[in-house]
């Protein structure tokens, strides 16, 4: 049970601050601020890496949970467990911002601000097409996972290993924001729209897809003993 | 007593950089300087944990103290001396900054330019009320005594705990600077407030009552064995 | 075999984000993108050093792989094949860059925008010339190789190898990216060059020769035993 | 011999990276370019820990090696040799800058766009006097000198030292940049301003006395066992 509680509280800092980052402080999509968004988002997997990895592994996302599993590093019994709580996890996490943005003197309107929901498309950031979309989403959960995967295996295992997969998740998003805002994570996504609606909502398929595909690559690779030595 | 020192010079060391960052440089509440800031904040933490961890631990931050005797980690006797030594050492922090930013040949007015002190509300950075300013100085500082007392544990020392609890503090600076200008730290609020004076003072009490809140609840869980394995 | 599939793996990593940082986000030459794109291709290291670094010790540019050999710590046997997977791979990151910069919707012409290739003089970023590129790539390579060597030698190996040699690329390129784009790496050059075509072409030589000799100086150094205690 | 070939390189790594972040790109005293620059400084520290510390401990400051001195983890007859080397070091770092700052096409003038020296007073960055100069160089160097001596001392020896000790240099420069351009290191302050020249020179005598003094009283600390546990 510890591990379920573990992934909840690890998911709802990833959305809260994540995407806190991009809404509190209003830098939107000027490039100015995609670098703070970007250690925001990567930075609070290192937080919880450090602080629940050692109960639950630290997945706080479903794309990571299956491509744990597919490398063969999870029992199957545990996988919806995992997904359940990062996805109430990702749902809290963006209830509490709602919560603090709401706080704005000036006035908090999750119509036109959003909540750091993901997307593509005109008007999205960059403006990039769906096609762009789904490419930056497959390589982005793909190279996340290579990372994981990487950095904890037998072979490679540190005690960097959390700041090394927080980092590289700097790295996707100082790419990516532009394109699909970085998802790379169903739960990270999920959250958001529920609160944001409209197109977040109808465009949500793609990042509960995509990411779930690219991990699951990453872990055959693994499970098939390509990245071994 | 060394780590009475060591308490005093590193709360002093956090309180001198992390708001020197924001008053010497003039960013001010700009967006462009937040990112800055929120490292000078994370990296004091991050030096000063692998520069005095070794001889008190590093809390610097009478919050961090709670949260780590509420999680059995720390004798209550030691509990008063810790946190007399972190308000002194934020206190000589301020005031070591307070002479630098004197030495300004333009002038410095500390009531205008303030001292990097807390605070919520009209006219504070991105102008937050009071509730937003409650539910981020709890969430902010739960999160961070998780990082803390998870990074820490028998289960999850890490040489890299320094790196990762100073990193997440850089997370929370990056997302609720526009909120409060981040406290999860009543000496941090403490030493700027009483040179900066008038609404610093009157709004102190939530810096010091939310912090030590969220700090005590994140002791509790480890306490009860939530977050371990 | 598993190497130079690593190696692949990790140079199309490294050019697709690293480049990428430059190209999707249109932070162009602006200063104000510098420490992002900095941070890209730094952290694109890391992130492979931890993913990959277990299998093939993640050199994933040519430039390492002369150095490491003549260091004589690579059997000359596989050199070859490190560098033919490597540039391979740089590449292969290049064109699935130039897939996800041709989905903005707003059109991409690579022709204008390029695709984050290397280049020195008149209209190439800081506008410096011949003599500054070559000095440029020659010490930055050499520093590379030195950081490399050193902290993966039995005397300085460290678990935070990989941070250190990741960070390093990301000082290199705050300070160099106004001269040449920062290569140090013939494989990071050769793929964008391939797509951007003109002068990315004609100037390609200077990235792969400068590098390479700047490399295996370094190299000798350590196989001297000049850089061991 | 190679310990001071390793101090050689390693200041002159220092000197050229740190200072050419400044010079090359033109960020000038613009807050925009401060970050940037303070990771340039502090990463190349890290660099050279990883890099050179095996063979020599990587102190490439005549203040650390004061420090480490005064701590009595340097014999006396050494210490001369070291300052000597990071001197020609400084002063090599500073020529090869020198060099690629005049491949600058549009011209490159010393004179007006400096070469990175440090300074103080009038017309110096954020203008600050006399007396701001000595505190910030004073206790930068002090608690530099704290996270090095802490961080490699017998209780709290660390892989992250490396780490640690860089980051501590970035944040002292994101807060002292405005006031003396951030020196706390001889050998860095006397190779710039050889080549800059005038006020650069005048005002030398700070940067070398106050860092020596503040690295001695930190290493004092250590020597008396304050900051023992």
């Amino acid at each position: 049970m510890n591990k379920y509680v573990a992934e909840f509280i690890g998911t709802a800092v990833l959305v809260l601050f994540g995407c806190g980052s991009a809404v509190l402080t209003g830098y939107g999509s000027a490039p100015i601020g995609m670098l703070a968004i970007a250690f925001a988002f990567g930075l609070a997997v290192t937080s919880m890496a450090y602080g629940i990895g050692h109960v639950s592994g630290c997945h706080i996302n479903p794309a990571v949970t299956i491509g744990v599993w597919a490398a063969g590093r999870l029992p199957t019994s545990e996988v919806p467990y995992y997904i359940i709580a990062q996805v109430l996890g990702g749902i809290a996490g963006a209830a509490i911002l709602f919560v603090i943005a709401s706080g704005k003197l000036a006035g908090f309107d999750v119509a036109t601000a959003g909540l750091g929901q993901n997307g593509w498309g005109e008007g999205y950031i960059g403006g990039y097409g769906l096609g762009a979309a789904i490419v930056a989403e497959l390589v982005g959960t793909f190279v996340f996972l290579v990372v994981i995967l990487g950095s904890t295996s037998k072979a490679g295992i540190t005690q960097a290993a959390g700041l090394a997969i927080g980092l590289s998740l700097v790295m996707i998003h100082i790419v990516f924001i532009p394109v699909t805002g970085v998802s790379v994570n169903p739960a990270r996504s999920i959250g958001p729209a529920l609160f944001a609606g409209g197109k977040a909502i109808s465009q949500l398929w793609l990042f509960i897809v995509v990411p779930l595909v690219g991990a699951y690559l990453a872990g055959l690779l693994f499970k098939l003993k390509v990245l071994e030595d």
